[in-house]
C-alpha cells in the first residue's frame, strides 16, 4: 500500500512537471477523497494550490475535509471568495464546524463571509456548544418525518431532500420538535408502502444531550450499534445527530489521550509526524520533571537509612528489583482498572468488589514472587556468584518486602483511578509513572522496616 | 443511567416473584436488545432461562447476541432442540459464528445440528479462517446487483430480498463473481429510476483480502468513513462484508489487548468484572516472572560497583530518581510511538525520522532536567536537608547520568517497538515494563561509569 502510494505520487510528480494537466486531472478523478488528501499532502505545500484546483468541485471540497489544517488553512490562503464559496457549499455543517475550529480568527471571518446564510447560522449555533460536548461534533443536518406520513410519502421525501443530509439512513420522527420516534431507510424499504410511520417506528429511541461527553457519545453509539445518535436539548428537543464515522473519530481521539496520559505526557493534538521536537518536548517534561522532584522523597527515605546500607551495601543491589517489581504490580492493577473505567464496566461504587479481586490477586502473585525470588536469590547470588553476604535472612527480608510491595502496590494501583474517576478528573492520569513514584516510596520503607526488624535488632 | 437499571431491575423482580409474565413481556417489550441483555444478565442466572422465554421471538435472537458467552452457553444447554432452532433462525451469519466460537465442542454440534443448510454451511465457511482475520469477522450475507440493472430494478431487489441482510445501505456490483463496483442506497433513492447501476456505481471500490488482519480490516474502515468493508479472496472474488459496528467491536478489542500489553500483562478476554482473581493472576504473573528474574542484571550492576557505594554511600540515594526518570522518558517514547504505529503513522522505515525527532527532544528534555535537578540537589539536599556529603562532584556526576539515561532512555524506547513491527511482533509488548528493565540496567552502568570517573580517579 505504502510503496503502491509512492509510485503514484512519483507519476503525478512527473505529470506535473510536463504540464499534463489534463491527465492529472483523469487520474486525480479516479481516487478516493482520503487517498487524494494523503497524496497531495506528500506532494509538499508548493504544489498543493495548483493540484487542488484541477480536481472536480466535489472531489475537492471532500479532500479538502480529509485534509490536515494545516493545508487547509494553506488552501484557504489562497483561495479567491469565489473559490472559498464553492468548497464550503460542499461541505456539511459538522465538517464546516471542523474546519473552523481550526483556522485563525481572521480565516474564521472569512469562511463565516463567504457561506450560506442557513450554514453560517447553524455554524453558529454549533460553535457554541463546549469543546467535546455532543452538540460541538454533531451535525444539524437529518432526515425529519412526521408520524402521520405514509411509508412511501416517507421515502418521497428522502428521495427529494435526502441529497444534501450527511446520512439518510436513520429517519427521526419529531413532533412539535420533540423527539419521538425512529425509523431505518431499510424498515422504510421492506414495509408496506401504505403503512403510517407511526405503525413501524421504533419508540424506544436512544439519544444523548448536547452536553454530554463526546466519549460517552461515542459509547452509547457503539454500544447500542447505531449508525448515528440523536442528540436533544434539556426539553427533549432534537437538535442534530452524530453519526458512527465521527464516533469513530472520537474513540480514536480518545484512545490516543488515554494512552498519551498513562505514557506520562500530556495529550497533544497534533499526530507524531506533525510534531516538532519542541511541541514534544513541551507535552513530556512536566509530568518528568514532577516525577523526578517527587523522587527526592525515595531520596530522602534512602538516606535516613543510609547506616543500615553502609553496614550491609548487599542491601542496595535489591533496590531496583523491588522497586520494578512494586512499580510493575501497581501498573497492572491501574492500567485494567483506567480500561474498565473508560469501558463504563466499573465506577467508584464498585471499589471494595476491585479491592477484594485485587487483594486476593495480589497475595497470588505476590506469593509465588517471593518463592521464585528467594529460589534465585539462594541459588543465583549465593551459590552461583558467591556472594556470601548474601544470607537466608536478607533473602527473607526481601522476599517478605516482595510480598507486601505487591500487595500495596496492587490497591494503590486500583483505587487511585477510581478516586480520580469519582473527582471528575480523568482516571488515565493515575497510571504507571504516578504509581510507580508511589509505590518507590512505600516499597522503600517497606524494606528498611523490614531490613531493621530482621537484620539489625 | 445505572440507577435507573436498578430500579428496572427491582420491579422486574417484583413482577417476577409475583408470576405476572404477562406484564413482564411486554415491559421487556418496550427494550433495547441491548439493555435487556444487561437486565438478564444482572437479574442472576437462575431466573435466565425463564425471563428469555417471555421474550417476543426477534428480540429475543437479538438479546442473544448481545449476552456474554457464559448466559449464551447457559441458556443453549436448558433450550430444547425447537427453542434453539428459533433463535438461530433470527441470528445474522457473523453473529452465529461469534457464538459458535465461544462455546464448547458438543455445545457447538448441536448449535450445527440445528442452523439451516444454508446458515450452518456459511457458519463452518467462515470458520474455517484464521482467527482475528477479516475472513473470520465479516458476514456473508449483503446485497450484490448487477451492472446492468436499473436503479428501480435494484431498489426491487433490495425491498424483495434485503429484510435477511445485515445491512442493505452500500450494494456491491459483482461481475462473474468478481467486485467491481458499488453504489449506496442513498445514491440509488436519489438518482433516476432508469439510469444503469453501471452509470452510477463508485468504481473505486476499497476492500481487504480475508487474511487481512483485524486491526487492518478496522483502521481502513474508518480511515474512508465506510459502513460496511467487503472482504474479497485472493482472486478477487466477493466473499463477505465486514459492518461498521463490527469494526467498533474490533477497534475496543485491539485497544484493550494494546493496553494490557503496555501494562505488563497478557491480554484476557474476559472482562475485569468476569475475571477471577485467578485469571486475573495468570494473565499477570508471566511478565512479573521475566522482569523480576531480568532485574538480577540491575542487581549484578550494583554489587559489581559495592566498594564505589560503600565509599559513598550518598550515591545511592540517587539510584531511584535516575532509574524513574529513565523509565518515563523511555516510556514517553515508547508509548508515542506505539500509538503511532497502531494508527498506521509510523512504519520500520520512517526510523531515521523518529530517531532524530526523538533524539533532539530527549536532548531539551534531559537537559532541562539536569538544570533543574543540580538545582534541587544544591538547594535542597545539601543546604536545606544539610547533607554535607553531597558534593559538587556528586551532584554534577548525577545530572550527566541524567541527561545521558533520558538520551539512551528515549533512543530505545522509540527504536523497539519499530523493530518489533518489522519482525512481525505486537509492538505494544515493547511498551513501559520492558523499557523499564533495559533502561534500568543502562541508567545504572552509565551512573557508576561517571561516577568512578568523576569521583574515584
Amino acid at each position: 500500500m505504502a510503496e503502491h502510494e509512492v509510485l503514484i505520487e512519483n507519476s503525478l510528480n512527473l505529470l506535473l512537471s510536463e504540464k499534463k494537466y489534463a491527465s492529472l486531472k483523469d487520474v486525480l478523478s479516479t481516487m478516493n477523497p482520503t487517498d487524494v488528501a494523503e497524496i497531495l499532502k506528500n506532494m509538499g505545500r508548493d504544489k498543493l494550490p495548483l493540484m487542488f484546483r484541477l480536481l472536480p468541485k466535489k472531489l475537492a471540497a471532500d479532500s479538502f475535509v480529509e485534509m490536515d489544517s494545516e493545508e487547509q488553512e494553506l488552501l484557504i490562503k489562497g483561495f479567491s471568495d469565489t473559490e472559498l464559496k464553492e468548497v464550503l457549499d460542499e461541505l456539511y455543517v459538522d465538517d464546516a464546524v471542523d474546519v473552523v475550529e481550526e483556522m485563525p480568527a481572521n480565516v474564521v471571518d472569512r469562511i463565516i463571509d463567504q457561506s450560506e446564510p442557513g450554514m453560517r447560522k447553524e455554524i453558529n449555533e454549533i460553535l457554541r456548544y463546549p469543546e467535546n460536548s455532543a452538540g460541538s461534533i454533531m451535525t444539524t443536518e437529518y432526515v425529519s418525518l412526521r408520524e402521520k406520513m405514509t411509508v412511501s410519502e416517507a421515502i418521497q421525501k428522502i428521495r427529494r431532500t435526502g441529497v444534501s443530509k450527511e446520512t439518510i439512513y436513520t429517519c427521526y420522527i419529531t413532533h412539535d420538535r420533540n423527539l419521538i420516534g425512529t425509523v431505518s431507510v431499510k424498515d422504510l424499504l421492506t414495509e408496506d408502502d401504505d403503512l403510517r410511520i407511526s405503525e413501524i417506528m421504533n419508540k424506544n429511541v436512544i439519544s444523548v444531550r448536547t452536553l454530554a461527553d463526546q466519549e460517552e457519545v461515542a459509547q452509547t453509539l457503539s454500544k447500542y450499534h447505531l449508525i448515528a445518535l440523536p442528540v436533544v436539548d434539556a426539553e427533549n428537543r432534537m437538535v442534530g445527530i452524530v453519526t458512527f464515522d465521527d464516533a469513530m473519530d472520537v474513540i480514536e481521539e480518545e484512545t490516543t489521550e488515554d494512552m498519551e496520559l498513562m505514557g506520562g505526557m500530556t495529550p497533544s493534538d497534533k499526530t507524531y509526524l506533525r510534531s516538532s521536537p519542541w511541541d514534544l518536548f513541551k507535552h513530556r517534561i512536566p509530568w518528568l520533571l514532577l516525577l523526578m522532584v517527587s523522587a527526592t522523597f525515595t531520596g530522602m527515605i534512602i538516606t535516613s537509612f543510609e547506616n543500615a546500607l553502609a553496614a550491609q551495601v548487599i542491601l542496595t543491589a535489591f533496590i531496583p528489583m523491588l522497586m520494578d517489581t512494586g512499580g510493575n504490580s501497581g501498573s497492572q492493577s491501574s492500567v485494567t482498572i483506567i480500561r474498565a473505567i473508560s469501558l463504563g464496566e466499573v465506577d467508584f461504587k464498585d471499589l471494595c468488589k476491585v479491592l477484594w479481586k485485587e487483594i486476593r490477586t495480589a497475595f497470588m502473585c505476590g506469593l509465588s514472587l517471593s518463592i521464585v525470588c528467594f529460589a534465585k536469590i539462594m541459588l543465583v547470588d549465593r551459590i552461583l556468584l558467591n556472594h556470601s553476604e548474601v544470607t537466608v535472612p536478607i533473602a527473607a527480608s526481601v522476599c517478605c518486602t516482595m510480598l507486601l510491595t505487591v500487595l500495596v502496590a496492587k490497591i494503590v494501583g486500583c483505587t487511585l483511578p477510581l478516586v480520580a474517576k469519582k473527582l471528575r478528573l480523568d482516571p488515565a492520569v493515575m497510571a504507571s509513572p504516578f504509581i510507580t513514584t508511589i509505590v518507590d516510596a512505600l516499597s522503600l520503607l517497606i524494606y528498611f522496616g523490614i531490613a531493621n526488624l530482621v537484620l539489625f535488632r
